[in-house]
């Protein structure tokens, strides 16, 4: 029999590497006989560039770069082993747990995933897929085009870095000295929300206030958006106003299709694609997924519906393997080609005493899984 | 498909009666042509008589009796419908729950019981079954020998029914003017301890505390089992100090032996027998049990083991299902006949929160586990 074990992360316990680990030993413990395939993997945010690295080989890149706040940063990306891939988490250097108690959603800056950019570009990399995801920032990206020779300048003529609270300043934007290094690169941006750059399900009413923004602040990153958006269509001929998925990392999604001509995919496809998922499951008998907690996230976007997409089309059980599962959301996931859910729990006891456990939780189910699956044998 | 429930009760929440209709509901949800035959059952302790019901169809039958404090108590019994077969849990009269605050492990009496016997018997039943199990009485069933006409005498030649604190006094032991309508009987006493009548592992240092027994009754009350255990193999010529069970129900296990005849059975086995299981059975593809916490008890004569020993038997594949399960017991399960354990908790939270959802969370975790049977129409 074929298992392919995908899972993203539990998260706060156990990583996907971790759960990939469990389950094949727990697969093999109950059928030696079996081959078990494992795709350690990420939905695109935190945790991207391992998932990759995991899948193709390659270097993890340390560089210091500017952080949020532009001080001095020690960042990473991922570099294939072939040299021609770089994957970049945009929250290595403008992520929120940088910024931590010194949220300032006005002032952060994405320059130094610009430079990450440029390192990558410079050491051969051909195709650069951005992470978005975590983000402290709410500037469209600005800075990381500016640390590409992107150029925004202000009514007086003056070039600037533009962040949140001065996006509404850019009076002319310039893209044609964007380092010559980077035209013939191919971006892919991977990212895992659907919204916008503005409105009510835009970047700065969503995701502003876990950023730290102040209703006050919101109205000032809202119009900044709106006017950057029609600066970027009048500029650079491309609106990215409604594009789905642009608003994610504080508008950095619609950025990047604006100043490096990105493509915005989800996450999980994008891996899926790297790891050739679509050869890997080709007949298995089994597909184990998973995801800390089964909600109405797991379903937009996320590992789970891009594994089930697949595997519906190649008519292939996916088994769900889950720390918790609410209610309603779960419902669709079955039409979108989940076969069964399993929680780990084995006790009725609250998370802080189950957590520890997780390990041998999962292990316990899965066991069990493989062993009402081997009755088959006996039909 | 064919599909047998069999579960026991999931203690404080789910009857086993509740959980046979939310597991066969669901799985006529998923497999609409399946057939699915529910079990209601109960381990020989409290539910007993309502499962014999739910089997064999009778009725209740309701007498006032005394209790286990010789206080008028209003207690019952099942007779089924044919009449011939009465089912008597000891704890309608002689229970724990009817003494709460008055726990007089000294003092109490079976009494009540014995003329439930009486009663069933006068009403025509051929065979009587006992059921042991939540009592709060430490005589050995003395009381109950006494309504049914067998005489103790002490020292002084006087008739008196013993109680714990004076099995001591007794000084003869006869059992020839035991009713004459009880002689044809058949007496089966289900039990699901294997303690024995005294000794560290006996009916008074094992269940005397929960009984309410302080350090100087469980002395008093030991000395007066195995005085007399000493009187019944010199009076009765039977030796019932370490029959397996015997020390059941504060050593009534023995006493029935004793002075009814009666055999000791695990509980399970008598209603599944009482059920014509081994037919039930026959070309079942799955057969479903649970419990609410798996543990050691769980192989020690209870529910899942009863059913697994004879699902092994028939090559039948037993699925349990169970609000909790505890680890290094389990392992021995699988031995016995069970192929995979299935926790319901759905989310990592602590029993009060889950407990009230347990219908929904059953139902979910049934409805995932037919959806992973139902792939094997795939291959």
């Amino acid at each position: 029999m074929k298992f392919v074990v995908v899972p993203d992360s539990f998260k706060g316990t156990l990583s996907s590497a971790e759960i990939c680990e469990t389950v094949k030993s727990s697969i093999e413990k109950e059928m030696p006989e079996a081959s078990v395939t494992t795709v350690p993997i990420a939905d695109g945010g935190e945790g991207s560039a391992d998932a990759f690295l995991s899948i193709s080989g390659g270097e993890k890149v340390y560089v210091k770069v500017p952080g949020p706040l532009f001080d001095e940063t020690k960042a990473f990306y991922a570099l294939s082993s072939d040299g021609k891939t770089a994957v970049i988490e945009m929250a290595a250097c403008a992520g929120l747990p940088l910024v931590e108690n010194r949220k300032k959603p006005l002032e952060t800056t994405t320059y130094g995933v610009g430079q990450l950019i440029n390192d990558a570009a410079r050491k051969g990399a051909k195709r650069i897929i951005l992470c978005l995801g975590g983000s402290a920032t709410n500037e469209a990206g600005c800075g990381a085009a500016c640390a590409c020779g992107v150029d925004f300048f202000n009514k007086k003529g003056e070039k600037f870095v533009p962040v949140g609270r001065t996006l509404s300043e850019i009076e002319r934007i310039d893209r044609s000295n964007l380092f010559s290094y980077l035209k013939g690169i191919e971006f892919i941006t991977m990212c895992d929300v659907k919204n916008t750059m503005f409105g009510p399900g835009g970047a700065s009413q969503v995701f502003g206030p876990q950023k730290g923004a102040s209703k006050d602040d919101i109205a000032l990153l809202e119009k900044g958006i709106i006017h950057l958006c029609k600066k970027v269509k009048s500029d650079l001929g491309t609106d990215i106003s409604y594009i789905e998925g642009s608003g994610a990392a504080g508008g950095m999604g619609g950025g990047t299709v604006a100043f490096f001509g990105s493509v915005l995919k989800p996450g999980i496809d994008t891996l899926l694609d790297f790891a050739d998922f679509d050869s890997t499951i080709k007949d298995a008998d089994y597909i184990i997924t998973g995801e800390g907690r089964i909600d109405g996230q797991s379903i937009r976007g996320k590992v789970i519906s891009g594994v089930a997409a697949r595997a519906k089309k190649q008519n292939v059980p996916v088994i769900v393997l889950a720390g918790g599962a609410l209610d309603k959301e779960i419902e669709r996931m079955y039409d979108l080609g989940v076969t069964g859910v399993f929680t780990i729990n084995r006790l009725a006891e609250d998370f802080k005493k189950s957590a520890p456990k997780s390990a041998e939780n999962l292990a316990f189910t899965v066991k069990n899984i493989i062993k009402l699956i081997k009755t088959k044998e006996r039909i």
